[in-house]
This record gives C-alpha cells, sequence and structure tokens, in this order.
C-alpha cells in the first residue's frame, strides 16, 4: 500500500513541501506505517524557473487527473480560484485535501467544509491560522471536551513586527512601515496586513474552530493599526501596556440575553504582565480561554516558506496515518448555527484620551456623561500643560467592562463638549 | 452505536471527568457523531464519600469485568498496580486507554505502548504532561512532518512557583517552599517536586514522542532546586537572566560524533528576553526547536483537577471520533532505537560563581585552567570586597558553550586552586 499525494502549486512553500517528501521519504514512511509517493505537481507552466531543483516530469498543467489519482491533495496555490473549484473536486471524489489558503477559507468555508462532509474526506489547514504554530488542531482535538470561551491571537507577523518597533524605539508608525518593508517583514502593498484583513481572515478561522461553526470574513469587524501613533503607544507604556494587534472571538450574549460569538479585530491595549505582551517582532501567539483547562498560549512563527511547510507536512502525516488505519474521513459532527453578534453586542473597555481646556469643572463634565451611560471609570490620569492659548490638560480615562455600543456613544458625546478639543485616541482594553 | 467509556479511579479528576461525561453527553454526541456512555466507575470502596454527587449504582470494585466490556478506558487511579496490569489488559483486548498515569508511563513506556500495537489499541496521555496544555499531540501529529531537535520545558508548578517567587521578592528557597506549602502549591513532602523527580518523568515522555523512541526514568539525568540560594537568583538577576527548572531533551552526539538523545532535568539560567522566562507562578510551558517550524511554545496550567480532566476528555473525544470514523488503533509507527546519551555528553553552557583571595594572578590562573580544558569564557564579572581577613573578590563566569565533561572537569580543578575559597553556585545556561 503507498498513499499517492498531489501537490497543487510549487511556490517558496510547495517547492519545500515537495523537498521534504522526496527527501525524507523513508523517515516519512516509518512515522506514518506506509509510504508516501508523490504523484505530481499541478502548475501553470511547467517550464518556469522554480526552486528546490525537482524532478521535472513530476510537474504537469493537468491539475484535475492529478487529482483524481490522489489520496491526499494538498493545495498551495493560493488565490480563490481555480483553487476553490479544485478542492472541491478533490473532497467529493473522496480525497482529503491540506491547504494554507486562508483567502479560500475565510470566504468560503462553509461550502468547503460541506464538500468534505459529502464525500466522506477530510479537509485540514494548520498552515492558514498562524503558520507552523499547532493551533487548529489543539483547539479541534485537545479542547474537544472542553468549552472555549475567548479567543485572543496576534495571527499577523508583520503588525506585531511594526507594534513591537513602535513600542522598542518610540518611532512612528510610517518610519517603522518602511523599515518592515525594506527588512521583507511588510509588502510593498501593505493594506492587508495593516489594514487587518489578513488577521480577519484567521480570527473567521479560529472562531469557526473554537465554536464549532463556519463564520465567514462578513462576520468579523475589523480595525487596522494605520490610526496608531507614536503617543498612543508611549501612553500605553506609561501606564505598564503595550498596544497588540489582536483577533478575538468571544462567546458572549446580546443586551437581550441571547448567546452568541462575536468576532472582532482592532487594536488593543494589554497589560506588560499578559503572555501574549511578550509576543516580539513577527512572532505569532495565540491565547484561548476555556471553561475547564484555563489559560492557554500557543506560540511561534507565523509565516515563512519552512515553517509553514512543517505545518502542512503535519497535516499530510496526520491524514496519512487516519488512512493507514482504515478511517474514512469525518468524524467531525456537523456545525452547529451560531448566532454573529455585531461589535456593538461586544463587552469590552476602553482607553480613552482627551485633549481639554484646563478649566473648572471640565472633569465634573464629562464624568457625569460617562455617568449617564452606565460607564463607569477605573482610572483616571491627568496632565496639564499650558501654551500660548492658555491652559490644557490630557486626560486619559481606562474604562470597567462595558457594552461597546454604550462605550462607543459615551465618547461620541464627550467629542460634542465645547470644552474638549480633540479626543486624540480610542482604544480597547483585553486582559486583566 | 454508543461507545462505551469504562473510568477506573474516582478522585479529583476522576469525578471530574464523570461529571463531564454524565453532564455533557449531548455537546459531546454532536462534537462526536456518536454517543459516549460512561458504563461504570471502578473503585476499591463503592461507600466511600466522594465528590460530584454520581450516581451510586455507576460504582464497582470489579474493574476487570468493567473494561472487558469498554470501547474506551479511562485510567485515573494513578500509582503502578493495579493501574498498569488493567491498562495492559484493555490494550490487549483492543480497548484503547486515556491516562494522565506519568509514573506508570515513565517506568514502563516500552511495554505499554508494545500492548497497544498487539491489541490494535490506542493509548493517549496528554494529561500526563504539563496538565491541560495540549503539547502531546502538536508533538505526536502537527509536528510529525518535521525534525524536532530540542525541547525545554518547564513542566512542575510547583518548583516554578518557588524560584518565581524568589526571583520576585528575592526570597530564601526554605521560606517559599513553607508559603508555597500553606497555599497547596507544594506537597507536605515536597521531595518529588523539588528534587525533580516529577519534571524527570515527564522529560522522559516529552522525550520518547519528541523523538519517536521510548525513554524512561533511567535514561533522564536528573538535579533538583533544593541548591538554589537566594543569592543564585540575584546574581542572575543582575545579569539579566532567571532560574528556571527545566526538563530538557535534545538530538545531539557524543564525542565519538554518534547521534542520541540527551534527556535531563536541571536548573537553568536563561535570558529573560526568553518566551519561558515569562512563565510565572504555578504554570507550565513547553518551548520546542524545530527544523522547518522554528521556535514554538505551548504555555498553561500544568496541574488540577479541572485542567486535567480537559485533557482527559480532549484524548477520550480525539478517540471516539477515530472509532466512530472506523479508524483501527495504531497507525503510529514502531518506537526507533535511539541512543541515550549521558549528560557528560551533553553540550551547555555554564555560569560559575567564586570567591577568591584578591591577589594578583589569581583571574590568570583561573583562566589558565579553562583554556586547558578548551572551555571558551563568554562572560566574566568580578567584585571585590574586603573584610578582616583581608581583600576577597567574587568572580562570575558565563562559559560558550561546551561539553559537559569538560565543564565539570574545569570546576573541579578550579575548586582545587588555593587561591579559592568556595565555588559557590555552578548553574547550566540556555537559550542565546
Amino acid at each position: 500500500m503507498t498513499l499517492k499525494v498531489a501537490l497543487l502549486g510549487c511556490g517558496n512553500v510547495g517547492s519545500q513541501v515537495a523537498r521534504i517528501l522526496l527527501d525524507e521519504s523513508e523517515e516519512l514512511a516509518a512515522r506514518i506505517g506506509v509510504p508516501l509517493e508523490l504523484t505530481g505537481i499541478a502548475v501553470r507552466n511547467v517550464d518556469a524557473p522554480r526552486e528546490g531543483n525537482l524532478p521535472r516530469e513530476l510537474f504537469t498543467t493537468d491539475a484535475e487527473a492529478l487529482i483524481d489519482g490522489a489520496d491526499v491533495v494538498v493545495e498551495l496555490m493560493g488565490g480563490l480560484e481555480p483553487a476553490g473549484t479544485l478542492i472541491q473536486r478533490a473532497l467529493r471524489r473522496g480525497a482529503s485535501v491540506v491547504t494554507g489558503n486562508k483567502a479560500l477559507l475565510a470566504a468560503r468555508l462553509p461550502e468547503l467544509t460541506g464538500a468534505a462532509r459529502d464525500g466522506g474526506a477530510e479537509l485540514l489547514y494548520e498552515a492558514a491560522v498562524a503558520g507552523a504554530i499547532p493551533i487548529l488542531r489543539p483547539i479541534r482535538e485537545s479542547l474537544a471536551g472542553d468549552h472555549i470561551t475567548k479567543v485572543l491571537g496576534i495571527v499577523n507577523g508583520t503588525t506585531n513586527f511594526i507594534l513591537d518597533a513602535m513600542d522598542t524605539h518610540g518611532s512612528q508608525f510610517d518610519d517603522v512601515l518602511a523599515e518592515a518593508q525594506r527588512l521583507g517583514y511588510a509588502e510593498a502593498d501593505p493594506t492587508a496586513d495593516v489594514a487587518g484583513h489578513d488577521a480577519a481572515a484567521k480570527a473567521a478561522l479560529l472562531a469557526s474552530l473554537a465554536f464549532h461553526t463556519t463564520f465567514d470574513l462578513e462576520n468579523v469587524h475589523c480595525e487596522g493599526i494605520t490610526e496608531i501613533s507614536a503617543d498612543d503607544v508611549a501612553g500605553a507604556a506609561e501606564s505598564g501596556m503595550v498596544i497588540k494587534l489582536l483577533a478575538i472571538a468571544e462567546r458572549t450574549t446580546d443586551a437581550e440575553g441571547n448567546e452568541g460569538v462575536n468576532v472582532r479585530v482592532h487594536p488593543t491595549l494589554l497589560s506588560r504582565e499578559h503572555p501574549l505582551a511578550a509576543v516580539r517582532g513577527a512572532f505569532n501567539a495565540v491565547f484561548v480561554e476555556a471553561e475547564n483547562a484555563g489559560e492557554l498560549m500557543f506560540y511561534g512563527q507565523g509565516a515563512g516558506g519552512a515553517p509553514t511547510a512543517s505545518a502542512v507536512m503535519g497535516d499530510v502525516v496526520s491524514l496519512a496515518r487516519g488512512l493507514s488505519a482504515g478511517a474514512g474521513g469525518g468524524g467531525e459532527a456537523q456545525p452547529r448555527p451560531t448566532r454573529a453578534l455585531g461589535i456593538e453586542e461586544s463587552t469590552t473597555r476602553y482607553s480613552i484620551s482627551l485633549e481639554v481646556t484646563d478649566e473648572t469643572g471640565v472633569l465634573a463634565e464629562i464624568a457625569g456623561i460617562f455617568a449617564r451611560h452606565g460607564v463607569s471609570i477605573e482610572t483616571m490620569r491627568q496632565t496639564v500643560t499650558a501654551d500660548e492659548n492658555g491652559g490644557h490638560a490630557r486626560l486619559r480615562f481606562i474604562t470597567h467592562s462595558g457594552r461597546e455600543a454604550a462605550l462607543a456613544s459615551t465618547v461620541a458625546e464627550i467629542e460634542q463638549l465645547p470644552v474638549v478639543e480633540t479626543v486624540s485616541s480610542v482604544v480597547r482594553v483585553e486582559g486583566k
């Protein structure tokens, strides 16, 4: 018995996966119990120059024929199409699929998991979230007998690199972004990273697995880090905190008490004591809270050819072991319908920084607005300054936990006060 | 179809596992695809008072009859016997087994995995290492297509609590131990924890999984933390470091170039920048280095009834999904014979603190000994003091990486120098 593996795509990750399948075939056979055979690599142009010195006879442009003879299909082409149609074809024919295609998964998870169920096949995608970090399998299997209540993830290396550098060197966003681009940590067009879109796709996948449902991008509220200033980062540091771009998925209830799950991506203040605060540079980490397990964190490299290839190979070996042990696909229940709650229903804390005219009664006026909205203040820090236009004060409030809608309307009303010159920043706070 | 689950033992963890199986049967059936039935709980005395308000008719003293009718056996009795014989019986009859019994596993892993292979059954034990932290499954499955080179684990909560408190408050070992005993973080007889025996059992299990072999306690070099003084901890802090009790398993070569794996437990100096340095209190974490995945860390609660029950239930659900999908046991290859290298063959760095008479030529004399043993010095710090007996100096050397045997003989020779009053501490160093 030999298990036939078809590879779709041969870029940075694909060529490394092909190399591992070829070079380590003996070791892999020993670990699995049966040998794996790489039957071919589907590409658009068989003659294109590529890395890894791979045998030319493996390459084909006929992806469909390759899929039809395979036990396991590894999709590393990226993009929505033709990847989506090819994965569907494989799953419906009963071939299990490994993919790292987060954009496709976030757009079409319900449809793809449905195809896997119909075909009695498995769809694994450890490489799609947080690169090499084993996070999907622990959520799907190790915590399968527990109830996850919240997931907080640093799932985008580019933005973590930028925020970490701003924290360490006090630099401005634009300068650090330029440096990150020079070092290859950020793309020439950094929008997908800095606007939070990449993190939002991963948030949808994390939420789907953690809460046994299928969410897509439309269920994710998304804010990026482009508005974060050196002042915001310095202000956080003064309070013993750090700003991280977090993907958050949380089981909660709306104002009427209906249960649901809220999924969001936004810059977030965390205490420096929080395990996520120690995640530096381009590293990723996912922090999970579960009813019985308590607090867990998974840390590692979120991107890169070799780490991603490691995650892909973990899925391939896992599938192959199951197939060699005679398991059909499945063993995974139907996803449950779960209400996606909007950002306004989430419960969070706000850090609000204001510039105000320094005159008697200002603080009382602002405190009155907080009180009318039922928002309770945890800490307030005031710094008085003065210039040729008279006295100014900078106020920084951190609230207790409250409903997002109440917090947002508090800020909106404060902004209208004549004594308030500017609301210089509003950042949500997580952790104790 | 219903999967029959037999529970052996009903202490703190066992009673919580029973409660989950009873209270969450609907949720578990939805997640697995088939219902689980708790068929009974084997205990020594059915009338003993116990927690969880469990139905009396579930209890039995006939463990063997209970096992013989089960698809999955959960062993939470602890101790070597009768747990070992009962697990063997279950595995040989083809029932898969979940256990958290690290003492038994560390003593008899080869025999138990052999029984699993013979019976075509699976043996899972996520709860045995680092409590609720999913670490065995990621190593066994997610990294199955990669090569682990090193594992560094904080796997004993009691000793981490003690070392963390010594670091935070500057206290002496004995005072913190007494406090830990008062708080319930340390046993009345703390030997198994502070002497490193508990960590050594977990090190054997981690090494076995990480390197696809079966090591037992005899292959683990073990040193505890009883000799660590407040001075050692303060000295570490001065150099931006922290002392942790680590379980270390490392692929390496001996002096003749033969490959093997070295497994050891000892107090270790780590830079405060290392992710393991941020693991506070009684938390556990396992840091893994793999060829492709790079650096990974898994963090969470290492003990406690609920976290351990969560890990046990993860294994139960995972087995049940496999059984419902028609998988036989196995899908796990034979362990490979691997040379266990002794501590003397390990490559490490030493931090060496000395009290010496402050006279001319002392440093040259000591440096000469380092040179003769081929040990290179990375940093040296000298503090000169004086009392009624004349001048003294305290010297602290941190070496570059070297073979343990050379480092140990360097220290032995330095100790014999007439100018050396005392070698006050020798601690190994890990990390960059």
